[in-house]
């Protein structure tokens, strides 16, 4: 049996429940080996929790617990572990009949992108091999089979079948890389291949599980499903067992963001959320998003219109809400605004300073920051915020004025993903207003204000940022695919201008290849400038 | 010579600039040796920019162009490499008359506190034997030393002298722990060491040099002054050299807040801050600071009274802004809180929750939050946060509120070190007003609140704080000293429910072991409570 479960960061007590839980399962199914995720007894990543004393004292009572409790279905687990010269090893133990059979170390510890392993586990070394109910298994976890070398040598020990322990969080159709790696594994060793993966959010990532098994041909004997706990079932002897079928993007991206917002508002003790309403696609998107994660009865909307909110701005948003279902309330912040600028007005003036420029507009989203935080902190409720990676990349966006949340939804996903998944989410009915939709966006902050005014079109904009972020191509490189240079130059220098604004930016879900967080790790501070050679002259 | 210099991240030409110049000044010397910090020619870290050709091109032609302009004096200095498979390496190069007389790669990457080399380097292999001058040199970076094995192997090869290239961040009193493991070393291989580190502040950390020289029996002979760029002249052969003392904790903190300000603020292109004086002890310690790394003609306060503010606030911070030549404004936030109030009230009140309660001292802060970043917007000043590492710890701070800003001076810095850091401070004559040091600390956000009303005394506070974060004591080991187990299970808790808003927090300086930010990697979201068994079921 594959355990696609969701173990919780930090709450061994729960993780141990879980796995208990599973092998009873897998013991009344009469199944031979039930396999559970890397690292199941403290969720991952744990982060620094694991150099805490108190912490690792309790997963050694948890991993006894559970060879304790395992029956005659071998149970596979992942857990942290300390060896005598205090040094950690991210394992997994082997036990059946309340004993255990056996330990492994992971050999290859990732250290790149959101993996910091290296932080904290020492590698595993030797050959390792495990009989159990006269099958001679192959471990080896996540990353271990990623490496050549090192699938190579679990491979040698798994006669019967090769098991593969994952935390392996979700990015769009990570699941199609997965399965042709382990098609691979399995070709090459001739080996049946057991892959099993975690599900739920953790801050900035989400595990879509996507657990299966293949023979020792390669072919595919059972998929769980992407993003729900499950308990697989397959007979590698027979080459039986059920696959469901994968998603497409878009429908991978909807359930990443909805398990996302659902397990950080649920997990950090919220079960009600609050957001603003703007009218238009963002907001309306993640109060999609949030209904279907929370229930439209726990999720409560703000309209905040001032005097540059267009007639639609209010419609759009009452109209959202009654699609969805959900309450809303209305704030119009031009009593607090015209109070925070007639106290400014003198000092301004005396600086020569009067007219209107940013100061103004960032005034007019902080208002609706404090509102909507003040909503938060009498309700209970938690903020969620409405900016896209695209805001998120060039710095569209208001530091402590529509940034302020405890949750972006939205935080990894660029605009024209935005327009593509709120069409997705309508494909059945219109539950986002079409106009929301197709109107042109505008933050509404000074009069007839247009996002085109202070930005390219945004399948330009996010075709140079995806180029620059995700694949990492240099300037010259996304110049040469026909965009101009002087527009590839300031999208990339509002890019690392806004570094100091996303390192003050709530987490969101990574659905990239590269997510802004702890999956780009960018210095604030820094006199890196890219500019093609050629140009030098001309920058202003 | 010792070449203390501060080179920038990511800005390789000015940097190689500054290795040009030292080396000049070194060559105009009749130095034999001139020694750069390690990765002199990206700054440290550089992070992410590791991972882009483009800026790898750079550091190449840089590299280049270093060899090219080597005279007599040997130079040393580090800087990343790229070698044939694409791997990179953290490397030291030696050059004299125009050419490379060697490379050496670091073997012992470090990837624990704020280090994350292990992400982007390879570690070095093989015994390197450099000779120039007839010197037999040998060479070590940065951690190489500190790890026995590998600075065996580097002493093998130092016949003559063991040079040590540094990027080495501050905390308090670290320079003792660099001398002795130097002495250490020299003593126990019989050959002079060469220690050289760079200066300045870097987002989270400062650099505070300390440079320094010992014989082959481990006495020193030279040390550059902390905190100061420097060319350290060195006579290893006839033992002669300067030696600047070494301040005692609060200078260096001191030293160390003031660069960390400056070069923030100056390398992210901002002269002038403002912040918000609020009479109390935080805000005219922060204003103190900025008044020196700046100028004071450069730091604007801004008084914000309220109807719960204290006739004394002003008088005080008024006092404060004479004393340090700096300029004020008052900006009374009522009007604006009656407008957000009034538009909140009949809300509240269907709610059945019109008392006040956190709410509303909230929107107090949020609204200074609000008024300062107005300020900051029209002036183009940076806004400096005036909390403390206390605050920061247990969550005692406005998210959006007195958090608010670009860079927060004592994020690292306890409450009873601000205390003691006033009184450093002030130890020629009064700068900081002597009430706003004795006085309770208040926050003022309701009437007569102080402090202590919702904290601990702070000498117990932060002696909690320090045990848990900075020894990585367990909750049974702090109790055992005698401090009241309930206490200790709440300051833990807020430790913990406080991660979310520190994740929002700007930037501040690294004093301590162990500061927020990059150093202490915390999820937000986990189960981890660690309270004593026998207490758990009194747990409300």
């Amino acid at each position: 049996m594959m355990a696609q479960i969701a173990p919780r960061v930090g709450d061994v007590v729960g993780n141990t429940r879980l796995l208990l839980d599973a092998m009873q399962r897998a013991e009344a199914a009469h199944c031979d080996v039930v396999v559970c995720p890397e690292l199941a007894l403290t969720g991952y990543p744990p982060e620094d929790l694991l150099l805490r004393d108190a912490f690792m004292c309790e997963v050694e009572q948890a991993v006894a617990q559970v060879v304790a409790n395992a029956g005659q279905t071998v149970v596979v687990f992942g857990h942290p572990r300390r060896c005598s010269e205090g040094h950690l090893y991210n394992s997994a133990t082997l036990a059946a009949c309340n004993r255990s059979i056996g330990c492994y170390d992971k050999k290859s510890l990732p250290n790149y992108g959101v993996f910091d392993e290296q932080r904290y586990f020492t590698p595993g070394e030797g050959v390792d091999v495990f009989i159990a109910h006269g099958w001679r298994i192959g471990i080896g976890i996540c990353e271990d089979l990623w490496d050549d070398e090192v699938a190579e040598v679990a491979a040698t020990q798994a006669r019967d079948v090769l098991i593969n322990l994952n935390a392996s969080p979700f990015h769009v159709d990570k699941q199609f890389e997965r399965e042709a790696l382990m098609q691979k594994r399995a070709v090459r060793f001739g080996v049946p291949v057991i892959y099993v993966n975690q599900i739920g959010g953790q801050d900035e990532i989400v595990f879509d599980g996507g657990s299966h098994a293949l023979d020792a041909s390669g072919n595919l004997l059972a998929r769980a499903p992407l993003f729900v706990a499950a308990d697989v079932l397959v007979d590698i002897a027979a080459s039986h067992g059920e696959i469901v079928p994968i998603g497409d993007a878009m429908s991978q991206i909807h359930q990443a963001l909805v398990i996302g917002v659902r397990d950080y508002v649920l997990r950090n003790g919220s079960q009600q959320v609050v957001l603003g309403l703007s009218g238009g696609i963002d907001s309306a998107l993640v109060a999609a998003l949030a209904c279907e994660a929370l229930g439209a009865e726990h999720v409560l909307g703000v309209l905040m219109p001032s005097r540059y909110s267009s007639g639609h701005s209010i419609s759009d948003a009452e109209a959202l809400a009654v699609n969805l279902g959900m309450q809303t309330i209305t704030l119009p912040i031009e009593s607090p605004r015209a109070a925070v600028g007639g106290l400014l007005t003198d000092i301004f003036a005396a600086w020569g300073k009067s007219e209107a420029d940013v100061t103004e507009e960032n005034v007019q989203a902080r208002i609706r920051g404090l509102l909507l935080m003040a909503i938060s902190n009498k309700s209970g409720r938690m903020l969620l915020t409405t900016g896209n990676k695209s805001e998120m990349a060039v710095g569209y966006a208001t530091l402590y004025g529509d940034m302020a949340g405890g949750f972006a939804p939205l935080k990894d996903v660029y605009k024209t993903q935005v327009f593509a998944l709120a069409r997705h989410i309508n494909r059945h009915h219109e539950l986002i207003p079409e106009n929301s939709i197709s109107k042109p966006p505008s933050a509404e902050l000074r009069p007839d204000q247009q996002d085109s005014d202070s930005l390219p079109d945004y399948a330009v904009l996010d075709d140079i940022l995806q180029l620059y972020i995700e694949l990492g191509q240099d300037m010259d490189s996304i110049v040469q695919r026909g965009y101009d240079s002087a527009l590839v130059e300031r999208v990339v220098r509002m890019l690392y201008l806004a570094e100091y604004k996303r390192r003050q930016a709530p987490p969101g879900v990574k659905i990239t290849q590269k997510a802004f967080g702890r999956d780009r790790r960018y210095p604030i501070t820094h006199g890196f400038r890219e500019y093609p050679a050629q140009r030098e002259d001309e920058n202003t």
